[in-house]
């Protein structure tokens, strides 16, 4: 039997709620988001008689056709009213969009109440309140109401993610979006006053088209339940954990953001470890360990670091990050040394961090990969596009020694305008997480060390 | 009297010792990027009559005016003997590029220290060797022998770099190119066989077009003099300093690097600490808090944080920060909230962060800044630009209600596509520094706080 939230990602038939044609208006933005579904959408407002190409509905016992999945995007008064409809209908998945319940005091969180108590009875999953809800690549369901023209979404990758907060849901797909890595499906559950974190996790712990997950939480549900399901999940793929609300300041914010309690850090810490989670550190971190689990084929399993660079500085920072990160830089064996200083002038430096100095070119890259890679547990590879002696090139080549001696890779081409930007897609397009820094590309390894050395 | 370096940076004549045109050579690179500076530039080759449109003299004997920089980018092998003629021709300033010194080895420590005690005979002043050299956006002098297609130059801006790493200081350069920021001189001194890291600061600490300085060194020369430098510039303008090499491993990649010692990292914490000067941890963070202090006219006298979001999740992650860089998060004042409240819908939170929501527009940003920013030291705002409700105009608000308050405010708008892009560039401009995530937002105006709350 499929889990309960399959058929939030996969329904049939979707009927949007609340559906209008106003800028602005969230319902707006999801009828658009809806067009790229690969099934049928029927809008429900009685004040219109066609919305965006579609037929509309004057209320959800108008529409023709059994629905599997009711996205609502009322105002929160609104919503209670709708319920016994729905289950007229015998629609058994609801998204509820709108803000102004638990998070919105008193009222709103009697409001909430009453409509988990009428949705248990009838046996109705919900996603939110105060949601953004799903997207999923597979079938281009996405309930999110922020358009594509504002936030780009992820073309079709291995990475979901679960996140408490819709904002972070948002940046986070946008980063990866810009970054040009792909997601599988995604889930921001709000309010969870149904659908939380573990039952995110049970899903796509199975979910074939999942091969890691990354997770944003303020707090919990139900501290043992989550723990089991990260367990479960952690034991299947790769599980990237991000806890804000982690001191006193954050714990405050949260109270006032998600109207839960953040709980002792200390716990969180001690559950992710005895899941087999990574724990992110904030949101960069959270972005680089999800490219580095998500798209590196081979687990890194165990902690001595290769370090190969074109910039000598750019080398003695990522060793500072290596330390800290609890990876150890063996010298590269001697008669690897010899068989380096045969190939390469006498002014590279070939030990550990391997410098190729401001002259070192494409092939020198792969020499130095191939030579030395297989006596190491991974790598952390610097490219400073600004010399004049590499080229584009040098991606295939490392990515091709990375490929040849299956050991992970992480690199380090700084960010700046057009040319390094086509070297960071295309080593992302072979296969390799690259990172704007020296200290990042190490931590990103550090991650899928965390995720992968199980001994 | 002028400083020594004085003449490094404002010479009125340059000669090229090794210009050519060959592809990938540095005598290239530098020929072309001194056809920016705006005094005469003299290239020296006896193989070329002409070059990049000069005219090329077979000696620096044979150039029919006098010199006052001389760039040497011939092989190592080959400097010594020029120092004669450089002599000759009264030459007091010269720059040599070339590598293959004291980082390659005895024979090239051997080679340094003869030259170093030649030049010194003669009363010249070196810079070098294995390294960039100069570049200043007051004359357009650019001694670094990386392209302008490869490695963008920043723009005119209050920001001097001083550097050990030549690759370090390329990407400072092409990091604040890419986000906007412009510098005002950059000097990488490498082998440093006599200008040094103490020489720098003293020139800058009383270059009336420097504001700020950020400083990247895995060692320092002595001290003694280092300390004192740090301690005379922080007293006039932020000095931001970036040691590497900090742990083992980074040592360890020092003493190939720069064929230095990397020293105790505790006694480096002490001095910068003693100095005043702001450390910073890596190079996002250089990077960071170098925007901050060179942009942000309003100093940051106390740790009394406010932050403005319209995004929950991230306000929570801000907080986190915030407690760690040491900032107190007081709520609003209890009128102030009612101000707030009668302005804004109800579900907008006031307290502190101040969460506008995905409904909070531009003119809630000015709002909320106006009324709360007078009862705190600095504000942190994030803006999510994915919601519909704001828009570009965000940005000139937010500035506005920064300087009517002349209180310090860093932002965090993701570093997506198109759209955020111009925000970002549009807050620059307005004299805002703007961050990717709010984390590093809330870090940098830590940074701005060390280096401008002096009690």
């Amino acid at each position: 039997m499929p889990h309960d939230l399959h058929d939030f990602f996969y329904p049939r038939t979707v009927a949007l709620i609340g559906a209008t044609d106003k800028p602005t208006k969230p319902g707006t933005a999801i009828l658009e988001n809806l067009s790229h579904f690969k099934g049928a959408v029927y809008p429900v407002n009685p004040k219109h008689e066609m919305l965006l190409g579609h037929h509309c509905y004057p209320s959800i016992a108008a529409i023709p056709d059994a629905i599997d999945l009711a996205i609502i995007a009322l105002p929160a008064r609104l919503v209670e009213q709708e319920l016994d409809a729905l289950h007229e209908k015998s629609i058994r998945r609801i998204i509820i969009i709108s803000s102004g319940f638990a998070e919105a005091g008193d009222e709103g969180v009697a409001m909430q109440k009453r409509i988990a108590e009428k949705t248990k009875r009838h046996g109705i999953r919900v996603i939110g309140p105060n949601c953004l809800g799903v997207y999923n690549t597979d079938n281009g369901l996405d309930s999110f109401f922020v358009s594509r023209e504002r936030v780009s979404r992820p073309a079709t990758g291995h990475l979901s993610i679960i996140s408490q907060s819709g904002a972070i849901t948002v940046i986070l797909m946008e980063a990866l979006a810009r970054d040009g890595m792909g997601i599988a499906k995604a889930v921001n559950y709000g309010n969870r006053l149904d659908v939380d974190d573990a039952d995110a996790l049970e899903y796509f712990a199975d979910d074939p088209q999942t091969a890691a997950v990354a997770m944003y939480i303020e707090s919990v549900t139900d501290g043992r339940k989550f723990l089991s399901a990260a367990k479960a999940c952690a034991a299947k793929k790769p599980l990237v954990i991000w806890k804000a609300g982690k001191h006193e300041l954050g714990a405050v914010a949260v109270a006032s953001h998600t109207a839960t309690l953040a709980g002792t850090y200390g716990l969180y810490q001690a559950a992710f470890r005895q899941a087999g989670a990574v724990e992110a550190y904030g949101f960069d971190h959270m972005i680089d360990a999800s490219k580095a689990v998500a798209l590196m084929d081979y687990p890194c399993t165990g902690n001595r670091l290769l370090i190969v660079t074109n910039g000598g500085g750019m080398a003695v920072a990522a060793s500072d990050q290596a330390q800290q990160e609890g990876f150890t830089m063996p010298p590269v064996p001697q008669q690897v040394q010899e068989r380096l200083g045969q190939a390469f002038p006498s002014f590279f430096v070939t030990r550990n961090p391997i410098d190729l100095t401001g002259s070192g070119n494409n092939e020198d890259y792969y020499t130095a990969l191939k030579e030395a890679l297989p006596h190491y547990d991974a790598a952390v590879v610097i490219v400073l596009m600004g010399a004049t002696t590499v080229s584009e090139e040098a991606t295939s080549l490392i990515a091709r020694a990375c490929h040849e001696a299956k050991k992970p890779v992480t690199c380090c081409i700084l960010q700046g305008l057009g040319y390094t930007q086509e070297a960071t897609h295309a080593l992302l397009r072979l296969g390799i997480p690259v990172y704007p820094s020296p200290e990042r590309a190490v931590r990103a390894l550090a991650a899928l060390m965390k995720a992968t050395c199980k001994e």
